[in-house]
């Protein structure tokens, strides 16, 4: 008879324990297929346990196909096919923190959270959820909650010149998210043209998910028009506001020229991705290709992730109308991968001013550190061999340096100084060929006045050492 | 020389309504390319501004390549190459609630909300945000915070027999989004077989997505294994705890047999759906198939949508190792979806009991829903010509209706009742010729107990008035 020891002290219930000890005896062969179970009454009186702990543990045996009933005989072992223990799994543990860390790394994109507004933040989330409305809970439009989109229609408005309805505004956790809805949208077999040198992770977002994929080269004024138009793509991604990481801005005839090309031709398409417009130093921003399109064929992007702190995933879209109207039949079964709790909380931080204050304390705590950057270079003895450009928008600085170092040699000596710049080289995705000598890019927006004043410091024994 | 109105009381900058005055003349041609603008002191004495206020629009002017500066003679027109004002876009504007609404809808897949410890949760909200912490804001680790991973993998653990390392657990916003990097992981080119009938929404995702997708049929034990093994699929999407809309459970055998498709060779796969596993009434649930798994080959993933809220997007999914290791190398440049916040506020949910409380009480709530139904059904004339099923898990029923109406008919006199109910051949996706005859689904999870009894007494009178 079967017999094991149960344990009444257990979280488990004593008819779990039995199912568990019958099953693995069943998968280690204990009892063989075919084989009559004890009846319930017995095994009961056996163990010193209820019927109907038995009864439970059985029918739960029978109900997974372990065990049959015959009627009017009991319970028979079924022949359990695989009866094998999962071997202890051999795990994949990522490292955590892959390479090198260095005491003044100068990477880009990096937002300062020192002062985001908990508090803030804590009380507009307090109120949300003290309404408890039955809202918060269900799924929302699967543009995003209206609350939101109204906020955001109203903020790009007044900050960013541009007048769409909020219904055209679709809300994504990140741009990565919208990037590849996007693709979705406009079909994967498109050619598409990408700009290169540009951001690392949107070539492997296309890469990885389009068949064909084309440079776009760049010049001063940001995506080239006759690269563009050569490239053969159907539809282009760029940063007219900000190129990553040259830093330059286009001009508007350069987004008019762009935009004629795409009314050049059907099906063609401009994905404007505005990813720190916030962060313009002086005068106020190009209008955006958004604003000049008049034929629906500009697709416009931005996000609160550089806006807010990467933690919150929040970016959003604006479709043309047409677009808008495929995406609602052909995509509109996505729910909105933005929690709402996190969509009202930032609705109502939007609404009463606390981002636009937001933006104007980190917009003049980063203008600081541009500055320091800038005195810091321009004070020392690299200011004779450094070239610095992109400073009136964006996060970070490009240095041409002229000091007969390669870009390699710039590197590595600034690392064994503990300082981390990044060669231009790594942004350029297609190829190295045309990679500008000696170019250096800087972020600023992640260290303090006193550690990129050190940074730049460090830089100039590193390269200026012979 | 140029003269307008200046808004003293307009929240726009002077400098800017002088920029905006000139570019509009600019682009409708009040100002001709080529033509010499009005010195800077000359225009401020004219508008009675100051010269720096007409100094800072002619720069951003400039730096927008409207007009540039002749060294010693002052500022000209550019020819502005498109100058046409957008044209009043029309919007399209999806409608709110398509359809009719009913009184009495048994909609599946709902969500009672009324349960939610709404103070519970802000509480733990504001614990989190009182800390301040910097992780808060900074990007989590691609596959989500430890500390939620952590809680998923003893949650699985206690309640669903499931060992796995917080580090094979990826965490994202829903399961959509998980099932296209599932797609994009292990590529859209192999052959996908999904459950017909199934979830509508895996359908879209995969047909979106996958130039290849085969339908697998239906038994009584779930997906049919020699279905399976005909289709040709490399990869196969599976619900086994609990299949939508049938309702069965697949029993151990068809699990293994299953298993050793996917083993007979390389590079097959199972994901396994596990979402609604937390809602089985009877017994504990089968093994699933990730803790029968011993070769690394199912990918399994559930979700918090159905046990929290619709709102909250999470979801989650099990990779086995290998698939981990390329997970993190091909995709981890993808932050993850879920913002942080919400992460640590359901962990520290779990991790203080209140998880598993509120479950209990779901299932405590759901089950007397299912209950109601069936005894409104067993105690009134429907009782001799419905056959129900899928009793024991998942939040809706099965009726096999013999009245001798067909599906359509079934459907239309209930509405006429304002009941609404589901026919079966919706969920069928690739072929409607294999759908059993009058096969109506009705969840209730999202109706009291009162309106389950009202709705079923109308679907007696739509039904047996002949």
């Amino acid at each position: 008879m079967l017999t094991f020891n149960l344990d009444s002290k257990s979280k488990l219930p004593l008819y779990e324990q039995l199912y568990k000890y019958i099953r693995n005896e069943l998968e280690t062969g204990g009892i063989k297929a075919g084989e009559k179970l004890p009846s319930k009454r017995e095994l009961a009186s056996h163990l010193k346990i209820s019927v109907v702990t038995v009864e439970t543990a059985y029918a739960q045996l029978a109900a997974e196909g372990y065990i049959s009933p015959k009627p009017g005989s009991g319970f028979y072992a079924e022949a359990v096919q695989y009866a094998q223990t999962p071997e202890i799994k051999n795990i994949y543990i990522p490292e955590k923190s892959p390479g090198k860390k260095y005491r003044y790394n100068f990477k880009t994109n990096m937002v300062d959270t020192k002062l985001f507004p908990f508090s803030t933040w804590a009380k507009l989330s307090r109120e949300i959820l003290s309404e408890q409305s039955p809202e918060l809970l269900s799924a929302c439009d699967p543009r995003g909650t209206y609350e939101l989109r109204k906020e955001i229609a109203l903020y790009l408005k007044s900050f960013r010149g541009i007048e769409v309805h909020p219904d055209q505004i679709i809300v994504g956790s990140g741009s990565e998210y919208l990037t590849g809805l996007i693709i979705q949208l406009l079909g994967r077999n498109l050619i598409y043209g990408i700009e290169d040198p540009g951001y690392t992770k949107i070539y492997k977002i296309f890469h990885g998910n389009c068949p064909d994929i084309r440079p776009i080269s760049m010049d001063e004024d940001g995506a080239d028009y006759n690269s563009v138009k050569r490239s053969g793509a159907d539809a282009v991604h760029i940063t007219p506001s900000h190129h990553f990481p040259l830093g330059s801005v286009m001009p508007v005839n350069r987004r008019i020229e762009l935009l004629k090309w795409a009314y050049d031709s059907d099906g063609r398409y401009i994905i404007e991705d505005d990813y720190d417009s916030e962060f313009r130093f002086s005068g106020r921003p190009v209008p955006a290709m958004q604003s000049l399109d008049s034929r629906g064929r500009v697709i416009y992007i931005n996000t609160f992730t550089k806006s807010l702190a990467p933690s919150m995933r929040i970016s959003y879209m604006i479709l043309p109308p047409e677009l808008l109207e495929k995406f609602m039949k052909e995509l509109g079964f996505y729910a909105c991968t933005v929690p709402v709790f996190e969509q009202l909380t930032l609705a109502k931080f939007m609404e009463r001013g606390h981002f636009e204050r937001h933006i104007r304390r980190m917009k003049k705590l980063y203008r600081q550190r541009r500055d320091t950057m800038t005195e810091a270079i321009n004070s020392c003895g690299l200011k004779n061999c450094i070239a610095l450009s992109g400073l009136d928008s964006g996060l970070h600085v490009l240095m041409k340096v002229n000091n007969s170092m390669t870009e390699s040699q710039l590197v590595t000596s600034a690392e064994n100084e503990d300082v981390k710049v990044y060669g231009l080289s790594g942004y350029y995705s297609f190829s190295k060929k045309d990679v500008p000598e000696s170019c250096i890019i800087a972020g600023y927006s992640g260290l303090n006045e006193e550690d990129i004043t050190e940074g730049v410091a460090r830089l100039e024994k590193a390269w200026l050492r012979n």
